[in-house]
């Protein structure tokens, strides 16, 4: 099983690093591989370099898009890009985006980002294992804060 | 015939298992694969496999985007691989989308939800089993509520 | 010759039905397809599939986009994938949309969709005949309305 | 050489008759064939077909938005369509695009019309021939008015 | 090794120069191809021309968006079709986008487009030798201004 893990230079956290230490404790026989980029704009041919040149399995795509609206909209390009990546591969590519404006301060940026990169490796894990996650559907799960309530049927 | 079912661990209501039992009741023949994956923006490629390496003649993508600014852009994102998706494919897939603030309570999110997702069951059905629908064109028909007033010629 | 109509249960006019019968009054070796399926959404892989599976030499895609937002980002997605659509085929699809928000009420909403539907009938018809369109190049042609005044060399 | 010329029947202008008159006056070798349409969202398949049915080695794709909110998608769609054709088969399209809101009058709007029109018609010679546009880079310069002012290095 | 450069006759600023200077002087060995275009939507079949066409092994796309709303857009198109090219060939184009309203003045400008032309440069030169960038991963690396602030693990 190989994972690839893409990040970006742009990113003011060493998010990648989280997502391969949490893939090293939670799938020990994973060979793991990380491509660094410059930006978010630059994931989407990495991811499929990734699969298609590496023969990743799964690709994490870790991206932290900044404040202003250029930067949104950069964000809303890559995320097209990666959709269109997993369409021409057939893989999946999981997108662990932080938004700088969803904190208040560094600290809680960085909260955030950790617990979402961290959950967002273990669904990785999860999918590639082809781990039945339909237990889990439905459930309100949140990766980057607390999950939202769940309604029964 | 096979039936595949795309579903998220974000939604807030399993509406998985709510097509699963209306698939059952209304097109007993039909086999259902079913897979679970984290948010919307992963439904595309999910949907996707299951034509692809599943053999599903049809999809039915269910989506519960929230509340803010980014869970409608990834909403759009999500409908436009979809849309790609189906391009490639030549197969439809039924997108399910409820957004949650199309209500003003649980209670009334569950409703929504469920008329909308058993009435894209049956339509799914019928569009699979090669039932012509021309009958009901400009009929104003709604999932999740009630129909629009039909305009006669 | 072989002309597809994709049209919509979710309309609240059955426009195919006028479309239908505007081919057969003006273009009676023309042999009709219909494909009716639920929303905007499902219309582009229809069209592909009317053309590649049905042989249709062009399609005529008729919508009715609701009043709110989201219906408007389904009419944006849905007119994205029938360019696709079209490129992926070397294909005209002639996009038929009737927007409720055009109106002021439903007499009103008919008669620009009735214009729009049997004006885009013959636009379709003279494409696929090879008629050249270029004598009318340039003439601020509209459908679903008077025509905007020519700005003459 | 051959230069293909698409456009509509819903321009205000007969433009594409412009764009003949100039490349036959610039570039009396070249062949032109001429694709009428309806409206700007057919124009990304016509220079398609233009490139792949009728040899057209590049094309100039001429529309006149109108100053509606809708006319603005469909212009943003259409420009999609455009760059996707040129990414399906390697060659230029040069768009030549008037929005109706870019004048206070028709007298200005045909000025800037006329203006965009002959100007990259001559681009699409230039780029046809081979001819190396780097000695203009960074000219500020514009089609449809006058050119920005240039800042040295 | 063989870099493309592609830019645009519409920019202010002749920053395909830049990038000829900056990457002649850190990389000596690569050839390079330049090829201009009248604007940033001609650049994304331009860069997947050099790509396929001219062997190049990177591609940097240089554009300089006006202030106008519609310059806005057009970016958003090219970056789109930037993306699209990357995927069709597996290969990276750098996109170096400076927009005119990021700067007070023209001397502003004028820095912030050096600066990022000729950083991202440097990244090319890097991803091109295969350079592992994984030491500047979540570094708050910017272009075009001084670097964002990191946070530690």
């Amino acid at each position: 099983m190989k994972i690839g893990i893409a990040d970006t230079t742009f990113a003011r956290i060493d998010l990648g690093k989280v997502a391969e230490e949490t893939i090293k404790a939670n799938c020990c026989e994973a060979k793991i591989v990380r491509y660094t980029v410059p930006g978010i704009k630059d994931l989407p041919v990495t991811c499929k370099k990734l699969i298609e040149e590496e023969n990743c399995d799964i690709v994490i795509a870790i991206g932290m898009p900044g404040k202003k609206p250029i930067d949104k909209q950069c964000a809303h390009e890559a995320s097209l890009g990666i959709i269109i990546a997993q369409l021409m591969t057939n893989k999946h590519i999981i997108e662990v985006f932080v938004h700088e404006d969803e904190a208040e301060n560094d600290k809680e940026l960085k909260e955030i980002a950790f617990d979402r990169t961290k959950k967002h490796c273990i669904n990785a894990i999860n999918l590639v294992k082809g781990f039945n996650l339909s237990k889990f559907a439905g459930g309100g799960l949140r990766q980057g804060g607390k999950n939202a309530e769940k309604i029964y049927l």
